[in-house]
């Protein structure tokens, strides 16, 4: 990309640049497109089961994010529909919200009592800000029956992933050892089959 | 914040526990209100001369972004008003459309030729994302003449800052040296003389 | 600590030189003691419910480990026991296994198939080395029946955070709603009850 | 470089290994040169049309830089010459004068009244050392009408980059439209042709 | 590595993706095998001529280390035998000793007096736990005369390099020219000439 | 200073803002004097026992290069003078000659061999440009029986540090017991005394 843009004669194409695992465009070839997505965020998104769809602009979608530490997402949310509970490995978010209403909150790490494990929630309405620290559990769910709601939320990272814990957890290839999760969530083996029986639909990457 | 809550029982309200120089609260006394605002990002602000406004939401705004490298913003566009050009001297921005059309564009830094100077820019329509580099200078101008647009851009730092070119260079406290500026303008003096007069009005912080 | 001593003879009992929040000692007395800690990481640990004890080492113990970015735990495993499913939100983990066998694994994120949600696993002898990369799901099982197991694991932060996965989501204070959690888990909101009123043991901070 | 000699052996002519897109030499063969440049830093160079020239030795003149953070440079100042108002969008610069005098000067960025856009200045004298923050605007000028000035300047990245406001504004390629820029600058369009008609000579890169 | 799973598509065997000079695999094979080494680190190791043994896990032994900032290493120290003066140029150290007693040791740097090259030291029995910060001169010694001893110790970097002082100084290829470290270290040329003739043998890497 | 100016109203004598453990100016009181230091580089320095004098203007002296991540320093050389070797364990260096020559050089890494240890060195002449890799020994000598040298060096952090191998081994307070160091580097026990019992003079912090 642009701050590479020195060295990139030497590129050939059976030998990119590569940064971070990126082919580098030849600068004279760079242009606006590669900072640049037709991303459609203005548009409502077909939710999952668990109803809400999140739309990632990263590194993935626009090269030209490569080193730059951030991306931005559009999150859809069905009516009383959520984006279940899941960490960001790689980054903070803020989200703000657009449309409808959010009940959102993130649970603090394992810290001496009486901090251990809190849970902080809030109700947002549109136009209300609110920030999820890195790698903690959070959530967003529209409490609203009848009306979806919408979020514009940004990560500090161009690669920020996203683990959603049920998911992870019960939805893994291969599965985790029933015996392990039995005991790690103390319920009986059949509870864990169960789970790990359920199609665990992903809603973002 | 809640990353330091560990030690802050070591803090009194004469001696409060500060990180980059920011109050840390209490972890018993830490709630969701500390990484909320209600930034009334959903509603239209009042413009500047040259037909925008930036409603940057940072850590001043939200104590708990502290340390997080992530802010968000609204900007506002009259018709045919612009956000002018300016830098963001710790942060990269990546910014949709929300309302509107939005030209948007920025130079490449002082490379050898013929990569010096290059100006990228783009028409960005409703949904679109586009991404400013770290420390460029860039712009987004509103084209239309009826109609007012509005953009969410995201920083990746919870303390961006902004330079707005005209208004650093032709509208510092004391004013830069005319003879200065001459020659590195090639104007005449009066006409930097008269550009130091005018009133620089800020758009954001 | 030792780092910033060139500017500690600004500070007084009253207003003691912080950095991170952590008090900074005065140079002329910072000794030995500051970078020590008579951890006893070679005595066996009581586990807790699920088999488990981590013994972190990291600065709250250490002062001078403020900024360094490291810190070390001894882990024990009862017959059968495990630490479970948990994730470090800043920091990753090396361990090494002292004394009996581990079933260890960690699980990928939501990446695009075939890669989403990929579970990664080892069972690891004495002398075995194993990475758990930052933020990711992970556990240790000790699947012996009879004899208990020891690691030494080191993380790349001086204060990793631990998040264990069923205790932030079912036990945090206050619950997250049942409403929620049923829908994120595909369960009923009996079965959700019913865990949020099980006592969830932490193991470590 | 050296601090990537253990996998070199892995790099053959037709797949050298590259970190930041710059390919890194066997081991082998890496020798004092990799490191070294003579640069002619005490050598007088010929000044451009604002009456600067700025030497810069960064990771294109020097590939062991590669990773490591810093630069150096040489400045050379005609009489009544100036190095233009500029930032570096990566880079904190630390400068000492050689020889002459220099006024030299930053601005803060768009910071709350009554902080906003302040201008610092200082006039320098031989052995005088001054810091200009990471992407702030400044720039340095020669006030004496009969002698040169030199200096050296440091800067914390292998690859700072440049922005020479003037030239990036007004001399890109291709020009920024007129309209948007007369309503920045509060001038006439046909003052901003003027100023984009000129030829805007690059000091550094 | 898993890090960056979604370009590796791009990669052939002629092309491999590269992390910082690191090949990283195709994710569709990456396995828990790239995250684990059987480094018998519970296995005395035959110790050198000044009594110590390194073994170090970092990322040459463990690929999916790149990028994950932490090493693992076992010491072990012969009946008075030591791991002589060195430093980490690019980690900090947290040790505990498995078996044994060491008598440890860091020198801070060239501080203004009266912290000037301040020796800290510690007798270390089993269990305890031990920080050597980045950079500074440390060694680990076995006061015991009969009984060997055996620590574990993590590096905060996954290559943090190791510089035993002596062999730098003295055991170069080439050697350092003995006019210049016979004044350095105050001594006779000879005396400089017949230590460069020892054979200075490696303990780690 | 500059970069926190937005929080600095909350400051009071009594409560000074800190980042780093220094004290941050209210910045209405910040001035271009707190990012200068009249410090003289152009004038000679005393050397002291072994030939050298490094002034080094670092954070100490300028408040403003908190957090900013570079420094300066000027280097005296005596004819056949020497900054003896050292490493700076929180920065790299880079040099360039302003008068006379200097014998320059550093010393690898115990990497695997044919690289373990191997020793890069330069005559550099007046202009010439030189870089030692972050924590690596290195030093610089004067070959010249009759002319002085200097240099100017910058270093990628505000607060590099500087340990003088000899000084720190064998100058430290208290000493390092010489059954250690006899061991450590082939000599005598009264050899090491002898070294012990010299003054080792500091030539810089």
């Amino acid at each position: 990309a642009v701050l590479l843009a020195l060295v990139s004669w030497q590129a050939t194409a059976s030998d990119p640049i590569r940064v971070n695992g990126f082919v580098c465009k030849n600068p004279m070839e760079v242009n606006a497109d590669d900072f640049f997505k037709a991303a459609a965020l203005d548009k409502p998104r077909v939710t999952n089961k668990v109803g809400s769809n999140v739309t990632l602009i990263n590194v993935m979608q626009i090269a030209g994010l490569n080193t730059l530490g951030i991306s931005i997402a559009r999150i859809d949310y069905a009516p009383l529909g959520q984006n279940p509970p899941h960490t960001h490995p790689r980054a903070t978010e803020i989200l703000t919200v657009l449309e409808g209403t959010l009940y959102v909150g993130f649970v603090t790490s394992n810290q001496p009592a009486p901090n251990r494990n809190k849970f902080l929630s809030k109700v947002l309405n549109k136009g209300d800000v609110f920030v999820f620290p890195v790698g903690l559990i959070h959530f967003q769910f529209n409490p609203n029956p009848h009306k979806p709601a919408v979020a514009i939320a940004a990560l500090s990272s161009q690669n920020p992933g996203a683990i959603t814990i049920a998911n992870a957890v019960f939805g893994s290839d291969p599965q985790i050892s029933d015996d392990v999760l039995a005991k790690a969530f103390q319920v009986e083996k059949n509870t864990i089959d169960w789970l790990q029986a359920q199609f665990w639909e992903n809603n973002h990457n």
